[in-house]
């Protein structure tokens, strides 16, 4: 297809969980085709799983490293568009820098980086080649969180006072990571996973989450970081209570040893006007309550959804969209800033918002806040 | 990619819902690439649509029978090994037939015909040429679906006494078809969507549901047919009494006049050891309940859900599936089926079911019927 | 205190259920006391249960009849203001209109009696006596149930279309009567449970339900009474088709075998404005959309629930109220009428209001209908 | 009534709302009556509400000091057996200990005083005379809280790991107390309601539902207090970190400015077994999560409710339980006490338990504690 968009991916390999969202998602609306992959950091799996996916044995790379020699090689009109990096959290760094030296866009899953300093430096390299740069907080991706978004901007909550976001997930109540599970393992290694566990994991979503839906910065924090599960390395429970820059409180929730939860991300606003609430695994609705008046259940593609969510929705009302379909809605959003910068066209009217390497600074700044005040026994840190 | 299918689309071409969700669901996985299309009765509008969706010119056809041609002329491993038929109700029979007839493997859209004597022509070719034909009764491609079905199947609830299924929507509460709504418009006509309105558009996917689950035979039914808006042609609401083979009593309500409901198609089936619960909306949930126990909610994903609903499954448990993944678990089943049947191989240990041509012939009869009750002003029927 | 209503009970001695629930609703609000009893078919069990009540030993009756000439020779303002009859179904004719002839005010459980003969004759002695008569049907006493037939009422939800009503149970799913468990055993046999099983103890609740928040009358029906446990010599479960006599149409379901439900009475409304939907469960919230709006939680005590609603609420929002006080209500309602029967004091601006003899007359007729249409195999009765 | 415990109120009088719930709850299964009281600090007005109650005029007091004396001067078995202290909070206290030390058994309010001196000085009392001391953390008395402390206790959910606690209303979120409503009024004046505003009124109740079901000590907090509504001179919203004797970490969130709720106690405890979730407003209804097993909802009444929670139910399951019920659960509680003081009895096998002046003054020590980390800016404080 003409304006199909050739990608290119590393990591995501056989086994590997999440390089099949990525494709799935970034493919959903066929705008997408994968062309070329480093698929492993050991060649001999990399091509195998190319191999596996269809890939052309030229553009079947065995490292990252090969992969952006080749395909800088290649005419402009042929090489990779985009590239999706989907490795453990320790190679982001280096991948990403690199890609995006290299003038190549760049789809990087959270955390982005290990540390501030890192962040920095990934930033003055976007800046200075100008790529499209995005980091796959996925959540904020779902048509009701975009809408949560508005409402807020729009004022229709009022001015923001209290904020409860809560990740709760229970698959690492017991120690996993001893069984050789992969998901596991890496996630509970500090040298792979950075600073923080469930706090890195998970607690960095929620991060985003509030701060793309309230708008506001969280200007300081305190947080309780425990590890429940013998042996542990890292945090398997956050407990932060927070301070935002407009005066308004919050409370961010997560943790991996909840049995009995799956993937419970939720977040309530309170407003001097009214309120919203989300759950993420009921995520077609929206709750929203305003001063004096009965609680609405707002739906994706219903009556009060607006054109905002309309533009990151595909199915009608009723008819459920998920995980994948918000995933997808990032890539799209990079799509369309892509298609923008090559063609100079003029963004649609409600562009695809998408998380950009910004956010993913200040995630990697919260968790290395939420670690010293929890190292310090709990003591408020300012991140102004 | 070597092992992907081929597969062509007649309709879903521009403005067109459900050609789009056909697309992304047979895509979803990989598995398949677009490659032919006759996307319109329109030939002009056809290939407009072709172009969008990027296919080359040359099997870009303006009508569907150049398609059958076009592809048979092709060699055997280049020509589509699928075609998904999506056009409107009315000239299903017609397109089915002829590229069953030339030996294409077929999917087409719900009701598959007009009419059991056409149901009946259409057994016949497929099974004399042996092809791979299925009807997207999509719903019954959920997981929890597939779960429930397994669980009645393995006796878990017992002796099934009786069934509550209820499909409701409200888009149609006013006359949206007087406003050239193109939805509304067809399903309103008798000439397109035939002797069914609500009863034929919703209601054959609840009697699927419950014949799928159960895997009991209606044996008769009394059915009470309603128009509520005025000048409508067919009827927009459906209540039926059902009694199955095995002495179980049903409910059937379907109906598009229930403002307030999106896409509500929900099932209860209680046996003489226990009961089940799913509701479309929330999909990812099954709810159990076993004589002398409390209420347990199994999850997609979750310790109880079990290998038959694991094996259409993609997304660990809390991280939402929904219509999409559903749908495109059908075209999943059929692809299996084509893999089978060209190679030989075994099946998968569980391989995906989908609905065949029987389950459409059914379909049919059961609109047939219901419509017989009800202008007997609600007799009972015998379908045994 | 000087205000307070003394009234009597027929039934509910020692091990009933419902004469208990009987005893708090009345007493609730401080408003009644109970000084008179005939607590039981058997004089030494009546004894025995009114003296484990407090009950001074003069006004502690042996039979119902002894408690009629008893309190009819006390002084007026000594006797009882009321009398309520908790015996078993088959009792209830010739006990409520011996106390109504004989001057006595009334509240008898449901149904009220065993034939619509039964019903003509009461309803004569209450017309020809003036008292104040009513019969339990206590799930129209929840606040949410009021503001629901009062919105239907002012028309906000249009003509009303299709009704969905449910009461479903499960704790007959096995033959419990053979077990000699007091509640079931009655309830499943004719000579005193009358013509209906299911229909009669809980479907005559579901059609008090339609009739009072609707306001329709029932015009036809077509019945489908099974009995599913073996043994078992009435109907343990009814599905029934309704036609109004404005056109709009209904769906009845009551069962007693559902394995899973506990107390599951819930309606749903659609009109061509709006829709409401109730949940006895749930019985603090109503949910209520109207065309082309979200749907709305109007909550007991919240910002939109109305003064009908308020005249029934004890408890501010979020503050669970439940069955005793709907239960209580229905008794307010009946202390209310007979205080202004007693001083001539005009109603309050929202009364509240009890089921009457027309009610229960209605309701014994439905039961009647029903059976007949079953007894023909499921064919349409009218009742205009 | 021959066994009817005869009950005083002090407080409560016309225009007080939770007057009205105690005389409900201590009298709902006719085990009390109320015979004395002084119903207001004003003494004409505390006369008229008793007159209106039907009290008799001698003991219908104008003020609580001659409630005491003239109650002591009766005859033992004609004196009340119990006072009903439901006065703002400053003045528990003084009424509390001056019944106690004069013999009385005493149900009173929460917060039960001021500080922790004054609740020594009162346990010290009721040491001394021995008398039956409740204070009223009415959610306690719910059967499913009952029965998630039982299970805890049994350590069915294991080692408990992690709490979190919320108390969300909505109805102080504009300043209503310059309306005069009174409830806002004293509630947000510190001369009348102590330390806390909506941490005392509410953050109260969500410490004692923790300290039940889990029985684990608050060995540290860190608690932000914030006053969100301009002029308000309490805090309007707690948030607070816990730290549990056992190690187990806690999130505890009260605020009375959360627009769209109503009355939102939640608390969800997990366990390296397992976890449980209770909602106040749903609350009839336990989730348990087993690991390796899914989530089960175990409902009041129903079929693994077990013994606990039976002691403190009155009706089948499906039968709504609300806020009265509890309550009464709290009174019923108190009275077996008092009667196993009286007789010398046995206590049932399955004792109804209620809060006792331990359980109260461990609450004013957490409003202390947490306001004192609060005032140092956020700090934690050890409470060991």
């Amino acid at each position: 297809m003409t304006h199909t968009l050739k990608i290119g991916m590393v990591g995501g390999g056989q086994g590997a969980f999440i390089g099949a969202v990525h494709r799935r998602a970034a493919t959903l609306d066929g705008e997408a085709v994968l062309v070329a992959g480093a698929l492993s950091s050991t060649p001999d799996k990399a091509r195998a799983s190319g191999k596996a996916l269809g890939l052309a044995d030229a553009r079947n790379y065995g490292t990252w490293q090969e992969m952006i020699k080749g395909e800088g090689a290649l005419a402009p009109d042929q090489r990779i568009g985009l590239v999706s990096i989907v490795t453990p959290n320790d190679t982001h760094f280096a991948i990403a820098k690199a890609f995006a030296a290299a003038g190549f866009n760049v789809v990087v899953d959270k955390p982005m980086v290990h540390s501030s300093e890192q962040a920095r430096d990934l930033i003055r390299v976007v800046e200075e080649t100008g790529v499209v740069f995005a980091v796959t907080y996925n959540y904020t991706g779902y048509p009701m969180v975009q809408l949560a978004a508005e409402m807020v901007r729009l004022g229709e909550i009022g001015d923001v006072r209290k904020v409860i976001v809560e990740y709760l997930q229970g698959w690492l109540a017991a120690r996993l990571e001893s069984t050789g599970q992969k998901q596991a393992d890496w996630r509970t290694d500090p040298a792979r996973a950075g600073l923080g566990g469930a706090l890195g994991d998970i607690g960095s979503h929620a991060e985003n989450l509030v701060s793309t839906i309230t708008g506001l910065q969280i200007a300081g924090l305190c947080a309780d970081l425990t590890t429940f599960v013998a042996g542990r390395r890292l945090d398997d429970d956050a407990a932060i209570l927070l301070r935002f820059n407009n005066g308004a409180r919050g409370m961010l929730s997560a943790s991996q040893v909840c049995i009995g939860e799956e993937n419970n991300l939720t977040i309530r606003v309170y407003g001097d006007k009214g309120s919203l609430a989300w759950r993420q695994e009921v995520p077609n609705q929206l709750r929203v309550t305003l001063a004096g008046g009965s609680t609405r259940l707002i739906t994706r593609g219903g009556p009060e959804a607006g054109p905002v969510a309309a533009a990151s929705t595909r199915l009608p009302a009723g008819h459920p969209e998920g995980f994948h379909e918000a995933f997808a809605n990032i890539y799209r959003g990079v799509f369309q800033a892509i298609h923008a910068k090559r063609t100079g066209a003029t963004a649609p009217t409600v562009p695809l918002p998408f998380p950009t390497v910004h956010d993913g600074a200040r995630g990697v700044r919260f968790i290395e806040k939420a670690v010293e005040s929890s190292r310090g026994g709990g003591v408020w840190i300012k991140l102004a």
